[in-house]
């Protein structure tokens, strides 16, 4: 099999840049090594930023976004017992939409079925070969088991933290910048209608909890926990207590429901990989780097980079000028670390660290309750929070 | 001898407290352990943000500052080889200015002076009694040797970090949150016109170096050394040659010129004791809090409590009340907190840190770099560091 463009995997990043690509009339297949039907049901981020929501619009996969996602114009900072609002529409002009990023996958396979693509799913035994060259391919092997060749031009990396593609770069290609963080999330979706219209972020004494909402019937909801915690030693009845005594505010009641999902522990932790491409492979998405969720910015992230590649193979197919490939890596990690500073700003103020962590012991917590009053108390502080959390234009990083 | 209030300290904190309390009709001694010479040619910070500047005026002692203070309205950060404005006037429409620590101290001596108040310095063996009960004092040595009472309503301890008047806090009632960087600052004042006009903080990748000035023929500089360094093993030359490396720009010339006195070395330290009030004891200034000279906030601190503390009197002097008395350490807290947030973050972006701290590993640097670029090209975050830099109105924060 041959293609302009080999795809390895059909997450948000690998789906958008096959519809990106077949708009500008390039030719790709996307393979990817789980089902349709697990990729379709698989619990992910939930936050569209704008410049993702106005892409998705802007090529043609918004409408079920639009007519089933829910608009937010902000977020609360819950702390000293009370709201403080971040009013994104009053500050910036602009919201998200909380759509869930299954949701978006949904929307993409079925345009890029609409439109004759193909997609492999349930493939294995992936492997990269002659990236370095200027005809690349991909071996694999397919649902039924046969023996497969995909040869192509480009070959973009889209399959994850833990996919093959970024092993394709050879050894000292790659740079790591990693921070691993103490704590993460114990996440749980439950059946219980959201009472609050807005993700609520509360920086609590006993540690942080995380009020957001996937749809008017589902709540979704996380507690800080410590890294090595196992899920299955909370009870429900113990996470419904500390989500109440986090979450714990003036006239705010937690509607409790039950788990559509056995309870789970996120690591937090931040990864950078410099650079993003080599030769024709391109990383794109968590291949490349990884944010703890606190910024809500992993998906639209893995957008903003496809959204660049595009534009860049487009130009290189259209005229075969590298240009763009050639900037591809530099542009994106200018957006990459803004995000990795915001979600690690986000993470720094809004979680207990350990007394013997810098930001935990006591002259840290002071530092962290005088940037949430400025945060949430001056109107450049909050801008700038909303800013980066409804997303910098493309391009202004 | 019997005053209203009894003040240990003739910085800038005690002496303006005097000044305040006299414009009030309330009566105050200070008592000075150094020599006036001595306290009107101690270097130390230069920067004054916009609501000292305005309280100065307003209190009669800025004529000299408008004469020779040098009035900026802007500062520049500078890395990756270039300068990036912070233009205060355009993004919050306020300055500072630039005038010296002894020149205030001077200014406010005279003001004292003139009418008629009682300043002690050379006293020595201060003591602190009674601060639990209405009728404190405090017993000393004055110059010429002779043991001395001064009873008084109120004591106000301005005596700075290494001052007694803390010491009279009984043990346990104080607590401390302290954090100190692993770097201080060598500092040189040097007979060399300034060749910029404003501020230059440079986060080079040898270290930090400030650009300064004092007046328009002397030049103030500084450079991030390790924290234990011994400014004798600095020679002359070597610390131009450091400077010139990290403070090289284009189109940048540094004027060099004989030293006015010896580099020092000054650690980088943030401490804040809560509260800063024990009965009629009330604390301001450094000996309440210190922070890193990096958001030049020392001196801006000190001067912002006595206003508080000023208002606080004169309300218990005219009516008896204790309510600004009990708010006193609260209300200057919150502003104390938000200058050493401040501060830290400016140290924080600024220095560089080690490998083995995590502001200094890999992954610390490159979100220092992020942070920066974001700092220098986003109005809102620009907006935020002017805010601060040029000083929050006195009860915003």
């Amino acid at each position: 099999m041959r293609t302009q463009v080999g795809i390895v995997g059909a997450g948000p990043a690998g789906l958008l840049l096959s519809h990106l690509l077949a708009r500008a009339g390039i030719d790709s297949v996307v393979l990817e090594a789980r089902s349709r039907t697990y990729v379709e049901r698989r619990i992910r981020a939930g936050v569209l930023e704008h410049p993702t929501v106005e892409l998705l619009r802007e090529v043609g996969v918004g409408a079920r976004m639009d007519a089933e996602g829910l608009p937010h114009e902000g977020i609360s900072l819950r702390f000293d017992g009370m709201d403080h609002r971040i009013d994104f529409a009053d500050l910036v002009g602009k919201g998200i939409v909380v759509y869930g990023q299954q949701e978006v996958v949904k929307d993409l396979i079925a345009a890029r079925l609409d439109d004759g693509a193909t997609i492999e799913f349930g493939v294995s035994g992936v492997h990269l070969n002659g990236v370095e060259g200027s005809t690349p391919s991909i071996t694999y092997t397919d649902a039924a088991g046969v023996a497969r060749e995909l040869r192509c031009d480009v070959i973009a990396g889209c399959d994850g933290f833990h996919g093959v593609s970024r092993h394709a770069f050879p050894a000292g290609a790659l740079t790591a910048f990693d921070r691993e963080y103490p704590f993460g999330w114990l996440g749980v979706l439950a059946k219980a209608a959201p009472t609050h219209a807005e993700l609520v972020y509360s920086a609590n004494e006993r540690g942080f909890a995380l009020y957001s909402m996937r749809s008017p019937e589902v709540t979704r909801l996380y507690l800080q926990v410590p890294s090595d915690t196992n899920a299955a030693t909370w009870s429900d009845a113990a996470i419904w207590d500390e989500l109440n005594l986090r979450l714990a505010a003036e006239g705010f009641t937690l509607n409790e429901g039950p788990f559509l999902e056995r309870p789970s522990v996120t690591g937090m932790r931040s990864v950078v990989f410099e650079p993003m491409r080599h030769g024709r492979l391109f990383l794109a998405g968590d291949a490349a780097h990884i944010v703890p969720p606190t910024g809500a910015k992993g998906m639209n992230l893995a957008i903003a980079d496809v959204q660049v590649l595009a534009d860049a193979l487009t130009g290189f197919f259209a005229t075969g000028s590298e240009t763009g490939l050639d900037e591809y890596s530099a542009t994106c990690l200018r957006r990459v670390w803004r995000a990795e500073h915001f979600s690690w700003w986000m993470t720094s103020m809004l979680h207990r660290f350990g007394e013997g962590d810098a930001a935990g012991d006591p002259f840290g917590r002071r530092l962290q309750l005088s940037q949430l009053r400025y945060t949430v108390s001056s109107r450049a502080a909050s801008t700038s929070l909303a800013e980066n959390y409804v997303g910098l234009p493309y391009g202004a990083c």
